[in-house]
């Protein structure tokens, strides 16, 4: 995808999004001994950089499949981005669920007026019953990370990232399945020379730190991780692109992750979903390698339930 | 107090505070049926407004008074506030704090540099030990709030919100010990001709509310609320300009301050504590008094205990 693209992806879905803030802390520069610009995705509408991609997605549909509608199956923060973007567009959403999501996740996208469906909670459930609605209704499936539209919407955050920073030694955001990563790196490529892009994953989700050394896609073996958005698969359109333009991943343990959200909910006074947590615990976690370096760090969402926090402990 | 006092307050304390900023959500302005304007004093140095008043008093010092430093007492965010500012301006700070103390504020005014004097849990007794201590070293006692060049460095928050939104019909904050409302209302009272004031206070700990009616200062009968910024008296430098320049308080149940601070913590993505919900409660509970207006919510503070929170019901 190229520079171009790029380009009017972002003056395409920029009516339908938020041109999000970015914060500074002078507490956690002390603490990274480095400069670290939060690209705060958490103020995005829905609570998460999903609603990018959603948005660009529909928007690259023809006028025919706008009116036969769009569906995915998703039961974290797409369901609702998607619900949200085909809100605003005029488009009807339906969204796969397994029966066992969080009754907020389902009053959200029944919020923004998707359609949901209940299905077993399983993969194949889930994919099954996806493909039996497109079949009925002739909707467009649109995958929550692996679609090329969806990624060029995702890039968008960090498109204006580079905007605002244009010097920034390096990018960090979460990888789960792989959407945000990809089309970060694409903005990168494209709109930055000296920039490099680091990942943070899970050591309970690391398939994609262990793609980048096997150089194929490889499966996670377990999902049990506190970062809900990162449970989920790499996928063949992601990893090319990360596999050509991701420096590096960075695995980080469950504690990290709890540490490094209550530093950000605590000093910086700002709520940050498990999953974006994951990238600055990343950071802390090496920190040699970033000293003295300017960082941008893409906060992937805020969508946490308050009832059932990590930090009773 | 002249518009001069405040000019040059604000010119005095710039550089040792954060200019903080202004937030929307359409989906508060949806709920409330009026433009709300947050001022996000969460994300003041320390985690709230009071960083402004603590500088201001202590730069109002002779050098004299400097060298022996600064005296007050305070459990909560004046405490982590003067310790701050004495550090910034290379002053002693003592810090007179209830033995009940919660650690993590004891933790806090430690990392500012402050020396913390425990005394037993009694407005008698932290008096009568931040008495002693100033006799002993000569240093300058600093209300948290009942103190002008406090209440004037409050104020500036107020005048920075007025200085990029000076079209507001309303402003309005949270009533405690009054510094932050009386301070408001000088900024509204010099620098806007049509803006009325209003605060918002627990019927819990409604002093300042029943003080306007009776038109002299009453006292708490209970402080039996969440929202631990506010359980203090008013006192009589502020209630002058209070009576004079706010136009109402309103009073709110405890379940109106959680249910007001699930919705800012769960839409808006930023961490308030409970005093500063209960003016965005006192707002959603007489919304018809705020229809179609331009109302400025000044945001207090996100000092929380993250492991101790409300919403587990």
């Amino acid at each position: 995808m190229t520079k171009q693209n790029l380009n009017d992806c972002y003056q395409r879905i920029a009516p339908y999004i938020h041109k999000t803030p970015v914060l500074t802390s002078s507490l956690v520069n002390e603490l990274v001994g480095a400069e670290v610009f939060f690209k705060c995705e958490n103020f995005q509408k829905t609570g998460a950089y999903k609603m990018r991609g959603a948005t660009n997605a529909i928007m690259q549909l023809s006028d025919e499949q706008r009116v036969k509608g769009v569906v995915t199956h998703s039961s974290g923060n797409f369901a609702q981005a998607l619900s949200k973007a085909a809100q605003s567009l005029g488009v009807k959403a339906t969204i796969v669920m397994p029966s066992n999501s969080p009754i907020a996740k389902k009053e959200g996208v029944k919020t923004y007026g998707g359609n949901i469906i209940e299905c077993e909670p399983t993969i194949e459930a889930r994919q099954s019953t996806a493909d039996k609605i497109v079949e009925e209704t002739g909707g467009t499936f649109i995958h929550p990370s692996n679609d090329l539209d969806v990624i060029l919407g995702q890039g968008t955050a960090c498109y204006e990232l580079l905007q605002d920073y244009p010097n920034l030694d390096v990018v960090a955001c979460p990888v789960g399945g792989g959407g945000l990563i990809a089309g970060s790196a694409l903005a990168v490529h494209h709109f930055s020379d000296n920039t490099i892009v680091i990942g943070g994953e899970p050591f309970e989700a690391d398939d994609a730190y262990r793609s980048l050394i096997s150089g194929k896609i490889e499966s996670n073996t377990t999902t049990n991780t506190i970062a809900d958005g990162l449970r989920t698969q790499l996928g063949h359109h992601n990893f090319p692109i990360i596999k050509d333009n991701v420096n590096e991943i960075i695995r980080v343990t469950e504690e990290d992750i709890i540490e490094a959200m209550r530093f950000i909910w605590e000093r910086m006074k700002i709520i940050i979903e498990p999953s974006s947590a994951v990238t600055f615990a990343a950071i802390l976690r090496e920190k040699n390698k970033f000293k003295g370096k300017k960082i941008g760090v893409i906060i992937s969402g805020g969508n946490v339930d308050v009832t059932n926090l990590p930090f009773n402990i």
